[in-house]
This record gives structure tokens, C-alpha cells and sequence, in this order.
């Protein structure tokens, strides 16, 4: 596979796009929504039928793409997220002069974007990943999940229509099928210079290893998944039993398991392990199995059950064998803080509908498990707020280990806004510096570049004096949007 | 060398540090910068004997070094750096509520920062790295540079002194003594949450590799030099050649060239060769042998000189042997643009008063140059208004090739302030998205985290509703610092 053309293309287009205006780029975003909205129709039975995942929830996703490129639309029309900062120059200092300096973000370059198999809208073609790099100013070759090589085309014809139809170089984005070989090419390509991917640890942590083997490394910004813990304080817990017990069940079983937030852990205090584990199971019973996006993850999640099930500190409270090769039916197993502690198989991710309840004796065992947990997209801290105020030392640890922390609710329905953070330290994610929703995810593609003593007629227009785009800009150390 | 206790008290320390108000943390970090302006009469001639520098250059860095601390403790507490940003929730929103989210940036944990040997003050144990991860609110484990081991510890003992006075956890900072095998060993601590280092592009390297061979790969910020061209253009140049002969030469050969961001490249237009040859070594040869850092560096300098010798491209205007074991002389090669753009060799670069006189013949060379550049720190171009106005697509392409464009004056003397950005594009730095230099040097010690649905008396300060730390925040999309 030779991709020097798609690549030479790309940064072609690069050199054009990025000089564009905020509002510019809008329009182009947001004729990618209005095309992706026209074929709503179509691309929700396809869609469907490709993931298995129902019409229903295919439409929720549809709206969520919509929306999240809508989201970077206006965040680049209005144009702060460019963080434009001013010194001015200081001619008088002593014993130098103070030169005039601006700073703002620019573009990284072409960047590699992996579609993701659970989320083939969302997290796909027009995904957050390819829709914030675009914002960004950087041109996309993207390469599709063979899981849903039909819906990923078709909405990658839809963003080249939106490209053509702005007038915009045709190399700001390309399409690419292939699997893993053609993946690793694309990392490895000298022209590429970022690269974003939501999927499993081993997928990702590839992707890491190599890109930072390159003569020139690259960052990767892979969001990789975790076990979600939700920690049940006794007050709250015991207040609401059964409540809870339904939350939990129905995060844990959202989709078939299949959501990088669901729950695959909880903590429960010794003292309502019986009444929380039988709630539980009345609940999961309740559930059917369910089909799951293709049969290699549905052959996975059986097999790490089965690696499972050799760990006599399990207690299986459900377990069904495989009905047949693509439907899964949801799993629970019990074990003590102890026994998880002496093992970190216990808090691997099982992709899937499979969650361990952990018993708990007491705080200090919480603060042990805390302590052990590796990093984590999330972390549920359910507590009544009297118990959850003598919890600081537990907060405290929680915080190291999450990129978000939850106080009421349940992980899964991944908010898209301003103030979500979608990334926690490693494993979760390869750099918990940046996030993968919301919109600050567009700062993954983009990085400062300094001008000193730019005549102002070259200046971008972020950074004139006059400041015509009337963003808001750190001047002299203080924050305004005079202009 | 087991670093277990060390890393287990930052550790403790990070955990009570990292709650503590900006306010505290500005006292503490200003304590520091006064324990430092006590003792410089001690200082000044210490570090002047162990690197050789004028002491009127160290009086100069420990200003500068002054200064750091002083605007980090400014940022600190003032407070906005965190970037807070709160999404209200709304419970009567359909399908489903929207929660309320707040996000802030929050410290990484324990850093390791790696002493610079040119500069032993401002980039070593209080220089930027460690100042910009203590206001963020990292401990740091400090390895200082064998090359001015007292300096050093003098400084560190002057840090742990704040640290005590400040009623801090002593493991907020502990200074390391040691060589290559040390450094190696705190990359690798499974503690460490981070790295900063400023040296060679070899030894940068190599610490990147090795953090990202752990079991748990962390971020390295390794600035590692370049060689800064400077690109001059035909009119800006004809009408001052000897002026900005003058300007190049004194850039070049300032502290014997030992500076991060002293030019060793200039591109020349064919028309003024030798008019700007002429000139530069008229100017080149009224300077003297300069005692450089220590033996080694001297040596390291006069060995890249004998592999640039038997280059029969390069044609030398300057250059003198070897006079003794640590002073150098500055050395000076020309070569046309053909034969520059043939070998990567001739962009390597060689610390110390050491520059390539490029020749192009014309518009279309130049672009070939530009395309050809690695990434740098800085990149100069003099040229007239009207040049550069036609000039654009130059100007584009250098953008892509380093972190600060300058248009007047030389490269060496990097600002502190919001704007300055020191850190471009691989292989001058190992992250183009930091900066090691300027206000902003705090974020690469940061990640965010987002909390969901948090009881408000559990919330950070920098996230209550009443904002009583008076920072701007990001409100549901809108920029503002109401209290």
C-alpha cells in the first residue's frame, strides 16, 4: 500500500484550509451535518443492520453526530478557541527592548483518524475525532471499521460532498478501507502528524507503540476503555436498594455492554451484600441476551468469561453459556476486596455486559481498592452527601485515577458540551491531557505558534490589533474581548 | 539506586499539595524566588566557576530566574489557568436530564526534572520546569546537572528551605545528584506522572524512548535544540548588510554559542554572497575564544567541526583549531542551497558559536529550504514589508517548521511573558503542543477532569457556583468572571 498521494494531497489541502476563516470552516461543518441528516434514512438501517445494534438506538447516535459537529461549528465560528494571547512590545526596556510577541493555535497537520466499531456514527466517519480535527484546520485520512464498511463509506462520500461543495481541495478528507495492515501504513506514514482512535487496549497501545517508533513520533490520542467502578457508600446504598441495583443493571446492559463508560465494576459494603446481589440478579435475569456488534466480539466476550471462570475467587451470581455465535447474554460474579486486590485480571476490561461485585469490609479496605484501581474513563461515587463529606482522603485518591467523577447516575450517556472531560490517566486513554468529547477535544490537533514582531498587515486575523473577529484574547496578562 | 521512599513521599506530598489555595502555593513559590535573591552574592560566582559563564550573564539568568518564579506565582494566584468550566444542569430536559458538569485542570502528580547545563540557573533546579510543575502542583524529584553539582544543590537546598518555611510536605521537592543511570532510574519509577528535560537532541531522546517503553507510558517534555535559521531576503538585507552581519554574529557567538536558540543557519541571497560574507568575517574575527560549559561540550563542538571538515560542499570562512581544552573558537561554512538540501548533516545541530552561510539563487529554493526544514525552536526571516507581503506562501510553510516566527532581531533572548512560545515541532522538542518557556509552561503539568452531579460543599473552589476565587470561567458557553 502506497499512500503518499492520499497523504501529499492531504497536505496540500492543509496548507489551504488552515488560513481559512472560523466561519468558513462553520459553513463546511455544518454542511456535513445537513448532508448526514438528509440520509438519515438511509443511513439508519444500514447502520443498523451492520452493528446489529437497533434502529432506536442508531437514531439516538445519528442526533448526537449532528449535534457534536454542529457543537465545533459554533465553537470555530466564534473563534476563542484559538487562544490568542498579546504582549506588546516595550521599546524602552531595559537593557533590552521587550519585543512585540502573539501566540495562538494552529493546526498540527493530516491526521490519521481509526473508526471505532461500537459507535458507527458517533465515533466513526464524522465522528468527534475526524469532526475536531477538521474544526482544527487539519485534513483527515480516515480509515474505516470493517464492522460497518457500508454506512462508513457512505457518510464518507457525504463529508467529500460537503469538501466539493465549500469549494474546498478534495484532500482535506479521505476515505480509506483496510484493516490492520493498512492501519499500521497509514501511523507509519513521515507525512502523517497525529492520530486518533477509540477502541480496545491492544488496539491502541499498538497504535502508541508505533507511532512513537517513527523516525519522527506522533502523537496518539487513543481512547482505550475501562471498567467504569462505581463505588456504593452504605447510607446511600442501603436507602435505595433496589434503585440502585436497577441503575447499575441497566448501564451495565445499555447496548450489550458495548459502551467504552459501561460499569464493569462495583464496590458494595459487606453489610448489603445479600440484599444488593439478589436485587441485582432479579434484575439481570429480567435481561435478554443480546446481539452484539460482530461475532468476533461477541467469541471475545465469551472467552474472557471463560478465562474467568478458572478464578475460583468468583462467585458467579449469572452466568449463561453462548446461545449462539453473535447474541450474549449479560454475566455477574462476586468477590471479596481481598481476593481483588491480589489480582489485576480483576479489573481488566471484559467488553461486553459483564460487571464483578466487590465486597467491601470497611473504609479502609475502599481506600486499598482506591489506591489499587488503575486509570479510568470514569469513576461512580455513590454516597449521601453527610458520608461522601468524611470522604475526602477516598475523593482525593479517586480523582488520580479518573478522567470524570460521577456523584449521582450512572457512566454510560457521555454528555457532549463544554465541560466534559472524555479521557483518564493510562490505561484508559494513551494521554490524559486531552479529551475525546466535547469540545475541547479540538485542542488534541492543534498547537501553539508564537509571531515576534509581525508587521500587522501578515498577522493572522486572531492576532491584529484591531482584533476583528472580536474573540477573546489575553492581552498584556489580562483576559478581553474589546475590538 | 531504589527511589521507592522518594517517590512514595511526593506521592504524599502531591496528595495535601494539590488541595491547597493558589494564594498559599504563590506565597511558597515567592519564598523561593526570595531564599534565591538572599544568597546571590554566594550564587553569582558559584555558577560563573562551575560553567564558565561571565558573571555578569549569571547575574543576568538569575533575574530571569527571579522573574520565572514571580510570574508563575502571579498565575498561580490569580487563579483563571485552571480553565474552569461548568455546564449547569437541566433536569427537564428530554430524552434524557442533562447533568450538571464542571471541569478544571488539575496536577499531574510526582514530575522529574532534568538540570540543563547552559543554563544553571533558569533552566535547572528552580529554573522553568521545576517552578512551572510546582505552581501547577507536582512534586518534583530533581536530578541535577553533573556540570554544576554545587550550584545545584545550593539552589535545592534554597527550595527545601521554602518548603519547610511554607509548613509544606518535604517531599514536595527532592534534589538528586547523579549521571546517566540515575536519570534512567526516575524515568522509569512506575510513580512518575511526568518529565522535563532541555538538553541535547540524544539525551531527549532517549528519555522519551524509555518512558515510553514503561508499563505505563508518561509525557515527556524534552527541548532539544536546533539550529534556528534565520532566512534573509534581498532588499532587507542589501540595505544593512553590515548591520545585520553585525546582528547575526553577535546572536551567533553569544555565551560561545551556547544557547538553545542561537542561529546556526543563515540563507543568504546570491546577490549579497559576498558582501555578507565579507562582512561577517570581518565581524567574526574580533571575536575571542570562549571557555565553554566544561571540557566535554568543547570537545563534543571541535568533533562535529572534524565531520563537517570532510564535507567538500561546505567552503569555510572561519575556522580556527582546537586551542586548548574548553575554549572554542566561533567557525563559519558557506554552501550553496543545491548542495545543502543533499544532506540532512548540514541541519544537525552543533552546540556552540558554529553556522552554514546558505546560498539560494532564487524564490524557488527558498520554498525548497523551507520544505526541507526540520522542525525548530525559531525561525527568523528579515525582510522588507513589501517582500514579505509577497512572500505568503513562505511564510505558510515556515509556520509548519517551528513554535516563534520572528521578523526582527535574532532568535537567542526568549522572553518570559503569556505569549512566548519555546517549543517547536519535533526534533526540537519532543511535543510541539508545550511550551518550556512563558506563563503557560504550567499546562504540560496539567490534565483535566470533569465532575458530575458534585455536591457543592465537596466542589474545588474554582468550581462552586459563588465562584469566590474570582476567576474566569467558562459558563455554559460563555466566557466570565462574575462573582
Amino acid at each position: 500500500m502506497n499512500y503518499d498521494h492520499i497523504f501529499q494531497d492531504a497536505q496540500e489541502a492543509f496548507l489551504q484550509f488552515k488560513k481559512i476563516s472560523g466561519k468558513s470552516k462553520a459553513g463546511f461543518l455544518r454542511k456535513i451535518a445537513s448532508n448526514i441528516e438528509a440520509e438519515k434514512t438511509t443511513l439508519i438501517p444500514l447502520a443498523s443492520s451492520e452493528s446489529n445494534l437497533p434502529e432506536g438506538r442508531i437514531t439516538g447516535e445519528l442526533g448526537r453526530t449532528v449535534g457534536q459537529i454542529k457543537l465545533f461549528a459554533d465553537l470555530v465560528e466564534e473563534g476563542s478557541w484559538v487562544e490568542a494571547v498579546i504582549d506588546h512590545a516595550n521599546p524602552e526596556r531595559t537593557p533590552a527592548p521587550k519585543p512585540d510577541l502573539r501566540r495562538f493555535l494552529t493546526a498540527l497537520g493530516p491526521v490519521v483518524v481509526f473508526g471505532a466499531s461500537n459507535f458507527p456514527l458517533a465515533f466513526s466517519t464524522a465522528g468527534g475525532d475526524t469532526i475536531s480535527a477538521l474544526a482544527a484546520g487539519c485534513p483527515v485520512i480516515y480509515k474505516g471499521h470493517p464492522a460497518h464498511p457500508k454506512t462508513s463509506e457512505l457518510v464518507g462520500q457525504l463529508i467529500s460532498k460537503a469538501v466539493a461543495d465549500s469549494g474546498l481541495p478534495f484532500g482535506l478528507f479521505t476515505h480509506i478501507e483496510g484493516g490492520v495492515e493498512e492501519g499500521q501504513e497509514l501511523v507509519k506514514h513521515r507525512m502523517a502528524k497525529a492520530v486518533a482512535f477509540t477502541g480496545s487496549y491492544k488496539g491502541g497501545k499498538a497504535i502508541f507503540d508505533l507511532a512513537n517508533q517513527r523516525e519522527e513520533p506522533i502523537p496518539v490520542f487513543a481512547e482505550m476503555g475501562s471498567v467504569n467502578p462505581i463505588i456504593t457508600l452504605e447510607n446511600k446504598l442501603g436507602s435505595n436498594i433496589e434503585g440502585l441495583a436497577k441503575s447499575f443493571v441497566s448501564s451495565l446492559t445499555l447496548g450489550a455492554g458495548q459502551f467504552c463508560t459501561n460499569p464493569g465494576l462495583i464496590m458494595v459494603p459487606q453489610i448489603h451484600t445479600d440484599a444488593f446481589c439478589n436485587a441485582v440478579k432479579k434484575e439481570i435475569k429480567e435481561i435478554a441476551a443480546a446481539p452484539m456488534l460482530h461475532e468476533g466480539i461477541a467469541k471475545a466476550y465469551y472467552d474472557s468469561l471463560a478465562k474467568l471462570k478458572s478464578k475460583e475467587e468468583l462467585e458467579w451470581l449469572q452466568i449463561n453459556s453462548a446461545e449462539d455465535i453473535i447474541k450474549a447474554h449479560p454475566a455477574l460474579a462476586k468477590i471479596t476486596a481481598n481476593d481483588w486486590l491480589e489480582d489485576d485480571l480483576f479489573q481488566e476490561e471484559v467488553f461486553g455486559s459483564f460487571a464483578i461485585v466487590v465486597i467491601y469490609k470497611d473504609s479502609e479496605e475502599l481506600l486499598a481498592i482506591a489506591r489499587k484501581l488503575q486509570g479510568q474513563l470514569t469513576i461512580t461515587l455513590w454516597g449521601e452527601e453527610e458520608e461522601l463529606s468524611q470522604k475526602s482522603a477516598l475523593i482525593n485518591l479517586l480523582e488520580e485515577k479518573c478522567g470524570r467523577l460521577l456523584f449521582k447516575g450512572v457512566p454510560t450517556g457521555v454528555e457532549v458540551g463544554y465541560a466534559m472531560q472524555h479521557g483518564g490517566p493510562y490505561p484508559s486513554t494513551s494521554d490524559s491531557r486531552s479529551t475525546s468529547v466535547g469540545a475541547y477535544a479540538i485542542k488534541r490537533f492543534a498547537r501553539p505558534i508564537a509571531f515576534q514582531d509581525m508587521p500587522e498587515k501578515l498577522l493572522p486575523d486572531a492576532l491584529k490589533e484591531s482584533n476583528p473577529l472580536g474573540i477573546w484574547r489575553m492581552i498584556d496578562g489580562e483576559l478581553n474581548n474589546r475590538y
